[in-house]
């Protein structure tokens, strides 16, 4: 091995779920929305000659937009390359201390990598054994916390009371809560005003999965204005201009269309309620779900061969090879179509 | 101070050029193109609809694109969010040994950031007295080195055989050329294929400047398969999708014009020419610019009055508030209609 190849930083990196290049499949792998974006990202047209031109570096238009949108001030809110931006600049930023960052053994897979790669301690908490997430279990020091709620790959919600108790215990250290599925939850679940009230409480949004724009790659999160100044100084460190033009304006358009985001996540989570009862009078064992997916098993039968086996017939789920969720299938919610042929395919195999 | 406080990355950012608001400027300060992009890039339309799904993470069409431009192959190349996204990532990525990087004082004022945000060790080599980069300076242990070729914001260029002699120096350790402003050299000026025979050599190129993509953030990195490979193994582990959907595409569109990107390039090199000559002759000391700006100064005044009173003109420069370099200003090269705009208010007010 060549010197130079001793200095470099190795990772064992995040494996995101396959993009296949197959047409006419029911991709139900990675929780996109099964509808397009809002009608009006479309009509966001731009002066093709301006992109000649930097972006706005503090991505201004946006930022007060979701800032309006929450009613909120702009000093609030930070905006990344999608939620994965915005929580790894979160981890740079905050997570400095000797001390282990604290989250979930079972939750979105990329904490461990961010934490790897940047060489921060962490330790995973293990949820119990139908997947609950245990709050006396942050009472304990620690560099930060972090976890989705609703978690995934789990689906499962925890009440804002839960929340508060965690924040309640725990002042000294910088709380994320990633909200990227809070939307399909029930009304009321998210904690993104409690960042008024706890300095410390950090709550990050995407636009990937209830706005339908995982292709423009938009995130935020909403905090006290004391940890947006931190995160801003660490991205100007990092890549002054992250948001290039059209998400910008794309991102704005999306916001302002708050009819038609409303209708698709209603359409998401009646289709959702549908499934979940169809499967579960077929013998799956399903989690409660908030989130625009759900984690279900069906006993007797191995998660991975009816993953193999909807993928020959044109259905992708998402398997996760790893210890106590083996026998589980994470299956994104598409549309009624789409999901009357998992159906089908379930009852033709099962 | 509240203690998780205590426990955040603090840092200096980088201070990008200003982005004024105002409009009908004559806008030199950001090395911006002053022509839009080809018009094929207006032309590569997509389905809104598919916005809703996450973007390729490997960002493939414009890997293959640029591989086929450079006749290269596809493991050769990488893709980030503009240079800086690039830089920052190799940074991460190259630089973890125990002795320090080395860069001149005076260029891209991002490095100094980038090694501090990320706790790099780095030592500034000075540059001559003539702005002039002593490549002997740079025949002793280090832990990476980095420069631009032209370098900013002097605009000067070395040769090749300049940069085959600090490879054959250093071995040991990852040599970073940032080609930013390339295009605007003499043909035969770039060391993009001495990656072929230098494994520790990454060669890094921006859609900001001669493509004319400043608001599409795009920037690319090529090197040996291993270098690549690394690097994306860091980016897998910090954003799986950095590039969206739009980007992917315009850069393809912008690379497949390549008659357009030649002819905007020359007359912006035949501009810059032109306008030295005039500057010259009014008693400015010009630096020989390979780059779409020049730097220069005018004896017997400050720069910095210059460039207040330019901007009372609406005319923006950029001047850096730095040792050795407080004389100078940086001027980006317009059409030359904006520079003769620049002679004229030169001609009036010196």
């Amino acid at each position: 091995m060549a010197y130079w190849e001793e200095n470099v930083r190795k990772v064992e990196p995040y494996v995101p779920g396959e993009q296949p290049k197959v047409k006419n499949i029911i991709k139900l792998n990675t929780n996109e929305n099964p509808y397009g974006p809002s009608p009006k990202v479309s009509k966001a047209v731009f002066d093709f000659d301006s992109l000649r031109k930097y972006p706005d570096p503090a991505v201004t238009l946006l930022v007060e937009k979701l800032a309006e949108y929450h009613n909120t001030t702009k000093d609030r809110v930070f905006v990344g390359v999608g939620s994965d931006d915005v929580i790894a600049m979160a981890f740079m930023t905050f997570f400095n201390s000797d001390k282990p960052v604290l989250f979930p053994d079972i939750t979105y897979s990329f904490y461990p990598v961010w934490a790897n790669m940047l060489g921060i301690k962490y330790e995973t908490i293990p949820v119990d054994k139908d997947f609950n997430i245990i709050k006396e279990d942050y009472y304990r020091e620690n560099g930060g916390i972090i976890f989705p709620n609703p978690n995934a790959p789990t689906s499962k919600l925890v009440s804002r009371d839960f929340i508060i108790d965690i924040l309640k215990a725990n002042k000294d250290s910088v709380v994320i809560i990633d909200e990227a599925y809070i939307d399909f939850a029930k009304e009321g679940s998210s904690i993104i005003d409690l960042t008024e009230e706890y300095e410390n409480l950090l709550c990050v949004r995407t636009f990937s999965k209830s706005r339908s724009l995982a292709g423009m790659r938009i995130g935020y999160a909403v905090g006290n204005a004391k940890l947006i100044k931190y995160m801003n100084d660490v991205k100007y460190s990092y890549n002054s201009y992250t948001m290039n033009t059209p998400s910008i304006l794309y991102g704005v358009a999306s916001v302002e269309d708050d009819a038609y985001f409303k209708e698709t996540v209603k359409k998401i989570v009646d289709t959702r309620e549908k499934f979940v009862k169809e499967i579960e009078s077929m013998g799956f064992i399903v989690l409660p779900s908030a989130a625009n997916f759900v984690f279900a098993k069906y006993p007797g039968r191995d998660a991975v061969d009816i993953f193999d086996e909807a993928k020959k017939n044109g259905i992708y789920f998402r398997y996760f090879d790893q210890d106590r969720i083996r026998d589980y299938l994470r299956i994104t919610i598409g549309t009624d179509e789409e999901m009357d042929k998992v159906i089908d395919f379930f009852k033709s195999y099962l």
